[in-house]
């Protein structure tokens, strides 16, 4: 096996949504209050819905330039690769990367479809989410079969109504859904009242994975306005642990054995601290916070019940004695300011090269087929499903960082470090 | 070498004040506005001070109860275990225990003593400050010649006088200074603008290591009020990484290399993802957010200027090709409710026999007599400092866990999990 033999299923990307989203499946009676796209004075795309302006894309877009020229600045479409909106450059620019395939988290109505809870009208924010889970699933993933696993945004805001729209997108070939890592931070009942038992067990039905994002309820906290960004960004995917402790601590798993839970965007290596930590809490604490797992460790149900993924963990596949490496996947993260785009392979091969065969296929590809029911070998071919067979296909897409993109913002030009406080201003 | 061979020298534990704190080196003319007990109408000793109820020790204080007694109850002084406020009988506890030395943080002053920042008479507060040291000291200390390392509070509203405090300290044979792990956390400057660079050189000058306990700025945050308690204590040590990647990326290192901090109490098993993510987030991103790291990487600024500490971390222990194992130690935090009193010997020996009894050496003990400037074992005699000599004078010592020490707070009566909500509640 090479790094060519490679076959890379990534289970964390972004689309940045493209001007005509709600075009084609949002009801006419809808138009006027559905989110649209405004061009303002500075030349930044934005979309504006229900009184909201909601920030551009900023680091999220970055993919593609020199890194110099990375920051808060990408506000127009202008700006932007092209493959971060328009599905079929987003494939030329996987097969550039190797990737076989691609979860998509949302973009304007954030990771977790959060932008739509407050929505005053609540009947119309309904139907933006149809729409919206229509364009991704009718349009998005399927200009190229066997390239996307497709994924909804629920209408939060009430739980029947989300379990009529999982069962909705299940029915359309959907295998997951994202939900907010912590829904007591964005105003939501907690994972601990019962209030989501409805939509744990339509997903278990349904057999649909609850992919939760980092950022998408708990933030990571920045430690002052005056620290460097890359302090924060450093611990963001960590930051995910605040959420993964609750769960494994919730009713949830416990009720809902069956159901999964994909933590986007966490890492790995900090994993086997943490499961080693909730095991010594529960057995040194449990007899006065009467914490009760029954037969099982709260490390056991985790390695069950959760799935982790990564984008370049060495130390956390150095690891693999202490994880459980059936639920470990790989991803991209494309075009976020994360991503190594178009090294994937290289990085990951790297990262991975040490283990055995069989461990590289679970953690790359086979894990994540197995947990969403995806099987892009039965549609392409599986010699077609390679790195090398992907790039081959690519040779054409040019991949070099596009310098003088432009932009507005000039956190990056001063020479100083960029601080979180800039970042924290600019989205104020 | 066996476990009776070890040699424990604890870089983190506690002491509940005794309620005659002040009455030997507070001068009478602030005797008035000194911190004083105060026994409840439900019994509860507190502390009062300048308009603030300093909440009890709860958790805190749960040393030798068995585990179903645990919780927030511990209120009054005549039910906790003497060692936890009396030094003979501390003394007691650690030969049980097979420690050595030991590091004391406070506990009504707040693990930094951040309870008197905001003193309305800071010429008071300063006194107070000072005879809190003077008896930690003279008192604590003095009282077991070779049984702790000298730990010092700080005047933490200015920094001139924060420089006066550690240097007469420092004088006395002080070896630390706790300061807040994020003093921006708690009002004040950060450690980004240079406002303390005359507390680091000062350190630097008297060879003072900075000791920061977690929860002593940044605080773990809880997910929500209905999270059982368990998920909250489980994150609590991982959360110093927030405040570790702060000072990673801070002048300070850079601008002062022989500075030492100390992270108590935050564990170890997560420090090589963190340092992997650094390195990433440097390379990857360092041309836009104009972090400079000169000829080293982050990760090796950390190795060098941060001492890590770990009760109980099997993980972190097989993973020592990741750490800089000349800057972990081992910590007790008795009498805390994750401390495994009087089993240290028999933990720690589980999760480190499988090293070189070079590595054992250094992390249970030769690491933090290095750093800390501290040689017991020319007061007491090598022979004399391990965990079976130890032991051998303690056989007296009554270890049972005393149950019945009576209490108010029913958080651990009613069946059901016990959430982090009620301890807020508690503490509200």
């Amino acid at each position: 096996m090479d790094m060519n033999d490679l076959i890379l299923i990534s289970v964390d990307d972004h689309v940045i949504e493209p001007p005509n989203l709600f075009d084609k499946h949002l009801p006419a009676k809808y138009r006027d209050v559905a989110p649209r796209l405004v061009t303002d004075e500075k030349g930044a795309d934005t979309w504006v819905y229900d009184g909201q302006v909601i920030p551009n894309f900023g680091l999220n877009a970055v993919v593609g330039r020199p890194p110099e020229e990375y920051g808060m600045e990408p506000t127009a479409y202008s700006q932007i690769r092209r493959g971060t909106f328009d599905v079929a450059k987003r494939v030329e620019d996987m097969n550039a990367d190797g990737v076989l395939a691609s979860i998509c988290f949302p973009t304007f109505p954030h990771f977790a479809g959060n932008r739509l809870i407050a929505s005053s009208d609540k009947q119309a924010a309904l139907a933006i989410v149809q729409a919206y889970n229509d364009w991704h699933i009718d349009e998005w993933c399927a200009a190229a079969p066997g390239r996307f696993i497709p994924l909804a945004i629920l209408p939060l805001w009430d739980v029947q109504a989300c379990v009529a729209e999982l069962k909705r997108v299940a029915a359309k070939g959907c295998r997951t859904v994202t939900f907010p890592d912590n829904p007591a931070a964005v105003g939501l009942p907690s994972i601990h009242l019962g209030y989501w038992d409805p939509l744990w067990q339509a997903a278990v039905e349904e057999r649909i994975v609850i992919s939760s994002h980092i950022g998408s309820g708990n933030q990571a906290p920045h430690s002052s306005m005056d620290s460097p960004i890359d302090a924060w960004i450093v611990t963001m995917p960590m930051a995910i642990s605040g959420a993964a402790a609750d769960w494994l601590f919730s009713p949830v798993f416990k009720k809902f054995p069956d159901l999964r839970l994909s933590l986007a965007e966490g890492g790995i290596g900090w994993i086997p601290y943490l499961l080693e930590r909730a095991d010594f809490v529960y057995k040194h604490h449990h007899a006065w916070t009467n914490a009760d797992f029954g037969e099982l460790l709260p490390s056991e149900l985790f390695k069950r019940n959760v799935l982790t993924c990564f984008i370049d963990d060495q130390f956390g596949l150095h690891s693999t004695d202490f994880l459980n490496m059936d639920m470990v996947a790989w991803e991209c993260d494309y075009p976020h300011s994360d991503c190594v785009w178009p090294n994937s392979p290289e990085t990951v091969w790297g990262a991975i090269k040490h283990l055995p065969n069989e461990m590289i296929d679970k953690t790359t590809h086979l894990n994540a087929m197995r947990e969403f029911r995806f099987d892009p070998f039965a549609i392409l071919g599986r010699e077609n499903c390679t790195v090398g067979a992907l790039r081959a296909q690519a040779r054409h897409v040019n991949v070099t960082p596009v310098p003088g993109m432009g932009g507005h913002n000039p956190s990056n030009r001063h020479g100083n470090p960029v601080t979180s406080g800039e970042v924290v201003k600019l989205f104020a």
